[in-house]
């Protein structure tokens, strides 16, 4: 599993290189910049940072000639239709903060790129701390003006929900939820027998995913705007990215773990089958511009950020999850990957947290106590692997003791959200609690173009939100809990047919293979549903191993045919991958990614649309589902904005009433 | 336009040649046949015929030895947990139908097609006319049974819609619409300043769209669920297709259109971008396994089925539609292309209709009268060609007259939407009406990849809705009016990310080109919002000719880059065609499709991953979306069926009740 933390930071470290330099900042296209940027909504009370800019291109198509950035801007900000009042004054604070200057250089197209032409940019910055709602305005260079618009929205006056159970399916979409469908339920002439517990949710929604200042999305950002309301740039965790070149100087925002915390002091869980450290999970208690620092990131689960920025101390944090399980040991396991090279096991222990590390420990946890289970380096195991091909969960060295055996005892998403709901129920105490559950390899299982892999983890998704609805109607909680199913984002996979898996690796052309794919009527019905050796057209219903819900075979003679425009050059067999998660695509002799040779060797070689530096697929525009069950749900209905999920959860918490604790 | 046309038609014949061969009868897996099949539901008094086959297969996998049809099978018919009773005595008639009997042939896989090794089968038939409720007991071969389970649902009792309307965006998946809002709205900061109309509905849902025996659905299967409430197979029309040859025999069902005819006599609007006899209309009104059927759709627009079907007379129709507004002129121009050879002009004419041929005659009639509006032969020109790119109305020869003029005055579906109510709402007389509208060449234009174009004609289904919203408000029937907006499948599509347009065509090589593509950060911002000239990031909205809700520019340097799974071979550059539509692929010299050597020749070569006999993109598995508003709208939240939208409707129109009308 290691081997896909390592791609992820890689594909991170690209985007960084390779930013569309049309880009000076993302999110201030002028030469005064104020972040909050214009258009930002909030709770009223929810904390943040102001961080104004001034910038003067040295060189390029918007260098003045003055290449010394303005130093006395100045700062307003205006209530509803009152005078617009210098920062100084509106803040009380003793003096203006002060002005810190540094420079950056960027490119302005791929053209520059090519050839190597830096565009360089001197900066003049402040920083407030201000909470309140607001106009600001920004005046610089002697009469220009950059304006924003903050509005700090009503709030809820009653809570309407004692416990908020929130799901990630990271990278989902509704064409995967209608292919996780097709092969986990049988149909009859046109009428499901069964459905998605996720077709079956109180309230439907839709999410608009796209960036502050782009239209794709990454994960971060994306998480960002879904917990605090705000959207941001790729790779920023709960931050606007300002231009300084410090990773954790840019001016944060509270998110709603954060905000629950102060506002009801109720427990916290966060769930995830990646590494704990990942973005999604991250996204509950970081603040940086940076997803990368997963070190920092696991030190602000447990601490505040104070001692990580050098500016101000950061007056909220999550106060240490009641809860959280996951992958990712490398930041525990003393040494490289942890922060200061500490033993952050230890760390959590000396916290009042007991450690667990495998699904036999995790049944037997006391849930009166703080939790931490670390169950393997890296990402979890696939479900496939787990309950399928589980010979794959051997020789991978990767027990989240470091010990280098196999961690071949790791829980599921299922498991896992379970016993969270147990632990967090016996810390509430009656006051509530709130978790963030993530199925996070939908999203890299659709990356590695592992599109079995990836339905597989859907499917435990919606087998995770099926037992979690009876099991807190069992402990009495169900009608208390804001249930909300929704993605960050999506990948543009889309089933288009049926494939003779059999025909395909009998020819020998690639254009002979083509013919194996089957559109239309000759899409044919679900393979997947019948027991093998029997006729696809079988009607009775034969369930495998893993229970209902599921396929009952996962290698189907007719399997589907399916993929997105958005890909590295690759081979297609439509079989799933028996060795473990796929690699379609390794380093070719110009230096970029071409199909990977050893791989799905009897299938047809597809040439990418990708630039040759992505080894994997890559996120699309489409806005993803939204399901909503509980005190609260009828909010989540019809198509809205990735930011307002924050506030509809923050509602239905009524986190934004004025309340006595802090 | 004619050329789209004849590629519809090319299309639907490799579809019957090459169906995937495990498939002997798509909605019959035993050797007993039932239709209407199991699972199958009905609105009360809703019409339909039966047919039932015994077959015994000559050879193949199938094969018993014995090569004659059992002719001696009975069907009875059980109600709830009453006795099943003889279908003669059931149904009250004379005497039993007489058994018919045929054989076909047919390719059990892939290998048997290319051995040429055909499985044939010999079929002993009978047919009844059947209303009613029931279970259905095939009884045949001395022993085995094939059971159906049909289920009349319970009807609503009180008629909440006065008027229906129902948007059908043909091929239109949630993704598309994301991308029309990309382009046609403008974002500040992450936040849209303006929305889709389909955004502001009333109520959001998702129809599952897949066939009765096939995932994958066409249009005419696909519209038949929606206006029947019954799954059905490729390419049929408003019956379960049987094994025999005849095109018109195969047991039918009642639409809502007729159902409306027959219960309210209210008038029935039909509006197509399409060819009118294309299947989306055509479902309407027509009955056939064969929507190639194009002159007998029109004729069953007029006439109703019994002079087509050898053995029934089918006791229902449209009637003649109040207002029948497309293209498709070649099958009401005197000529092979007619029924019969008939000026179906002069048909129309003598019930009654005017007739008009552009848009000029369209704003004139005289809105008490049947009318016909036929603008074109084939399709109506698309958005961006009648709006932007003018040029490409000349040279067509297709003006609806047959002149071998071009028809350069053809309207929008906007024109024809707010003329049809009008005419409908002259014509009701306090009844109430039903009106299909439909954005064709959504779907026309995604299968020939030509996504620009796609998303102009969803920009103005957009458009179309929010106009009649407006105007149904204006003629004081918005309250009364239920606005249904659904698509009938999807197409793969998905925007990935950004496209340096420019730098692209500046390279030479394709593996550099693809550098071009910018994903995640670097995929910016929409740059259709962006007057041409100014810069991506400069926030000042400048709308185009077009008004609002459009691009203010159709060739962005910076433009979305996107596509699908499931593609033949093609070049892409992301810039719009701007002498028309694209035609991705064309003959190679292996006899299959290659990408087209002449179009978008600065773009990079991408390999295809469909059968190389397919010259477009094809139709995909995912959900599509529902919208509504109005009375009645609150039942099309959530997740259910395609065949549901058919009882929502008719409980909205109460079309189950019992009425004094025939």
């Amino acid at each position: 599993m290691l081997s896909h933390l390592s791609l992820s930071i890689l594909l991170l470290n690209l985007l960084l290189v390779s930013a569309q330099t049309y880009q000076r900042l993302g999110a201030c296209p002028t030469l005064g910049c104020v972040f909050p940027p214009d258009q930002t909504d909030f709770l009223v009370g929810q904390l943040f940072d102001i961080r104004l800019e001034v910038h003067a291109p040295v060189n390029g198509t918007e260098a003045t000639g003055n290449t010394t950035p303005n130093e006395t801007f100045t700062l307003c900000i205006q209530k509803g239709k009152g005078n617009c009042v210098e920062a100084k004054k509106y803040f009380n604070l003793k003096s203006e903060p002060a002005v810190e200057k540094w420079n950056f250089t960027y490119y302005e197209d791929l053209f520059a790129k090519d050839e190597g032409k830096l565009t360089g940019v001197n900066v003049a910055a402040k920083a407030y701390r201000a909470p309140g709602k607001y106009q600001a305005k920004l005046s610089y260079n002697g009469g220009a003006k950059t304006v924003a618009n903050w509005e700090v929205r009503e709030p809820a006056k009653k809570r309407k929900a004692k416990n908020v159970l929130f799901f990630i399916g990271d990278g989902m979409t509704q064409p995967m939820i209608t292919a996780a469908r097709l092969i986990g339920h049988k149909s009859i002439n046109g009428k499901y027998q069964t459905l998605m517990q996720l077709d079956q949710m109180e309230a439907l929604g839709l999410q608009m995913t796209h960036s502050i200042d782009s239209f794709i999305t990454d994960s971060a950002n994306s998480a960002t705007a879904l917990y605090t309301g705000k959207k941001s740039t790729v790779n920023a965790l709960n931050v606007w990215v300002d231009s300084s070149s410090d990773v954790f100087d840019d001016p944060k925002v509270e998110t709603i773990a954060e905000l629950f915390r102060r506002k009801t002091g109720g427990p916290v869980g966060i769930v995830s089958t990646a590494y704990i450290a990942d973005a999604t999970p991250a996204a509950l208690c970081a603040h940086t511009r940076d997803r990368g620092q997963s070190a920092s990131v696991v030190y602000e689960f447990l601490y505040n950020a104070t001692s990580l920025d050098p500016r101000f101390d950061w007056p909220t944090s999550c106060k240490g999850p009641d809860v959280i399980f996951g992958g990712g040991a490398e930041q525990f396991i003393a040494g490289s990957g942890s922060h200061q090279g500490k033993d952050f096991y230890k760390e959590f222990q000396s916290q009042g947290y007991q450690v667990v590390y495998d699904n036999t420990q995790l049944k037997k946890v006391d849930t009166s106590k703080k939790t931490l289970g670390i169950f393997t380096t890296g990402n979890l195991a696939k479900w496939v692997d787990r309950n399928v091909l589980t010979e794959n969960l051997k020789g991978q060295s990767n027990h989240p003791t470091g010990d280098k055996t196999d961690a071949v005892d790791q829980p599921g998403l299922k498991d896992m959200t379970l016993k969270a709901i147990d632990v967090l129920q016996a810390r509430s105490k009656g006051k509530g609690w709130f978790m963030m559950s993530e199925a996070a390899s939908i999203d890299k299982m659709m990356h590695a173009l592992d599109y079995d892999r990836a339905l597989g983890e859907l499917l435990e998704l919606d087998d995770t939100v099926r037992a979690s609805i009876k099991h807190l109607e069992e402990i009495g909680e169900l009608d208390d809990t804001l249930i909300v199913v929704t993605a960050d984002h999506g990948h543009g996979f889309d089933v288009f047919g049926g494939a003779d898996t059999k025909y395909l690796a009998a020819q020998t052309e690639d254009r002979k293979k083509r013919a194996a794919v089957g559109v239309y009527a000759e899409s044919g019905l679900s393979g997947y549903q019948v027991a093998p050796g029997s006729s696809p057209t079988n009607q009775s219903v034969v369930f495998g191993a893993q229970g209902p819900n599921f396929p009952v075979q996962w290698n189907p003679r007719y399997a589907y045919a399916a993929g997105f425009g958005a890909s590295p050059d690759r081979r297609e067999d439509y079989i799933i991958n028996e060795k473990g998660p796929r690699t379609p695509a390794t380093k070719g002799s110009d230096g970029g990614y071409v199909a990977n040779p050893s791989e799905h060797t009897v299938g047809y070689s597809v040439s990418g649309t990708l630039p040759t530096d992505q080894s994997q697929g890559v996120h699309s525009l489409q806005d993803v589902p939204v399901y909503a069950k509980g005190p609260g749900a009828e909010a989540f209905r019809g198509v809205f904005n990735s930011v307002d999920i924050f506030f509809k959860i923050a509602d239905a918490l009524a986190l934004g009433k004025p309340s006595k604790r802090h």
